[in-house]
């Protein structure tokens, strides 16, 4: 029952059709362990650097994240400015500093090797990689990725690809790395190289996954208005992971349960402005969405 | 039991990224009719010319509808012809021939006034509101349209709107029509001129309901393969409105099943070529992909 969820922790400032925030708490480790927190026992490795406010730790630990393997270095926190498209179908990105993570390679908590279960939430692969073979999980490896390292680290993330058993990523990166139209053969592809099972995020139209003969298909839950589409696949995968984590067997009932709490956290996510988001959800909240998700969706 | 469709009875010719097919069986109201004639006894009232095979008229025939109202006009069928961009998310009409439509205002047989049921199909919204006119329907008036008449009939659209039931349309054509961005705010704004129901058809993406407080969510079935995507969006209607034309009771479960079985039929439409896909299909293969359709969706 413990999730090792390792990313970035960040500083966001983001700029969306209505508002301009800046300085929010943001990053992939930040939206996917605070997820997962609701479900699972979450151990966080990141860093952070000297500036990032305390208010933010506090959070974490009020969500009974262990931030053993949180490193406060010297320097400046990660932080990402972007400007979200009018529809929120796409994000500028502004401005990357990655300070602290330059080169980072983390000291992992002897307490916390090996893990039972690991989730490498999006962030180089190169790193990614490092975390996997210092941990070697136990239990359920899952990873989720982004264009950027499509793009740039393509060949490692093949490589990685070989030991995960639930890849994550959305629509237009299954289509990037696999070179195919098609989201099923795309999902063949990623499952060709190794991995147990795809999931295929595609935002406000749902979630697809992929797993030996599996299929499963679920819309996204429907919200009024989305105020900040950042860390929407962090959250998905931190509830999904946190969720498979927390059950004893991972049957394929669970598997597709999974998916609906990832939709369920996401949607917390977006509702409001940055992983302060999360903060506000409750596991009481939890269930009341996860019943009005099983009324949107029945036939 | 029985559901009067209108639209237009067309000869296409279509481009999809690896095939070129000329003058096949295409028009809103074919793909409707066909898919409704699955689960309801159907007329169809549209016009062909006098080029129109013979081959087409015997599917319509073998299918049950009744083509009483089916015109043949001294002239040639309405024609179009258009070419998808390789991901199926875009067609460019490359030539259409209006031909026999051309003011065309069909003199409807006796006996098919008042009617049951009525769909109308994608067709000119004043060509729409003369039938409804004429028929003044018993039961359930359901209308789907697309962006041409929207961009150029807008007026003509939304006086037609306050005598429909269930209003359907693709979620572009939702956004462009309420000038919202939200689908949800678009639903409201629909919803608000008179319908009542609204049904947004995103493709590949599933399909949203908004009717009173109900509001249903579901993916689209999940296909090996797409072929041909035309029609795709008439016969998600036919099928619905044929499924709740075939009810005795409008319950909220038989509404939310008319999605599910507007989803399957659109996914025997896209599967092959043209509408003759729909010829194709039995009441079996529907039975089949609505259980397998079940399977894609439980969590």
């Amino acid at each position: 029952m413990s999730l090792t969820v390792i990313g970035s922790t960040a500083i966001d400032s983001i700029e969306t059709r209505s508002e301009k925030r800046a300085d929010v708490l943001g990053g992939s480790a930040t939206y996917a362990s605070l997820s997962a927190s609701f479900f699972s026992a979450v151990n966080l490795i990141s860093v952070v650097g000297e500036d990032f406010p305390v208010k933010y730790i506090k959070i974490f630990r009020k969500h009974n994240i262990n931030i053993s393997g949180l490193e406060v270095k010297k320097g400046r926190t990660f932080r990402w400015k972007a400007r979200y498209s009018p529809d929120f179908s796409s994000a500028r990105t502004l401005k990357t500093e990655l300070n602290v993570f330059t080169g980072f390679r983390p000291s992992i908590p002897d307490k916390l090797v090996p893990a039972k279960d690991l989730l490498l939430a999006n962030i180089d692969p190169d790193l990614q990689s490092f975390i996997f073979d210092r941990i070697r999980p136990a239990g359920i490896t899952a990873c989720d990725t982004m264009n950027l390292w499509i793009k740039n680290s393509r060949a490692a993330l093949l490589r990685l690809m070989k030991n995960i058993d639930i890849f994550l990523l959305n629509d237009a990166e299954a289509r990037q790395i696999s070179g195919e139209k098609d989201l099923s053969e795309a999902a063949k592809f990623i499952i060709s190289r190794g991995c147990k099972a795809v999931v295929i995020k595609k935002g406000e139209h749902g979630v697809l996954l992929f797993s030996g003969k599996t299929r499963c298909a679920l819309p996204a839950f429907l919200l009024e208005s989305i105020k900040d589409p950042t860390g929407a696949g962090d959250s998905f995968a931190g509830g999904m992971i946190g969720f498979l984590s927390s059950r004893r067997k991972l049957s394929e009932r669970v598997l597709r349960r999974s998916l609906a709490y990832g939709t369920i956290m996401a949607s917390f996510a977006v509702e409001r402005f940055s992983a302060s988001a999360l903060a506000k959800v409750s596991v009481e909240k939890i269930k009341q969405r996860y019943e009005s998700f099983r009324e949107l969706t029945y036939f």
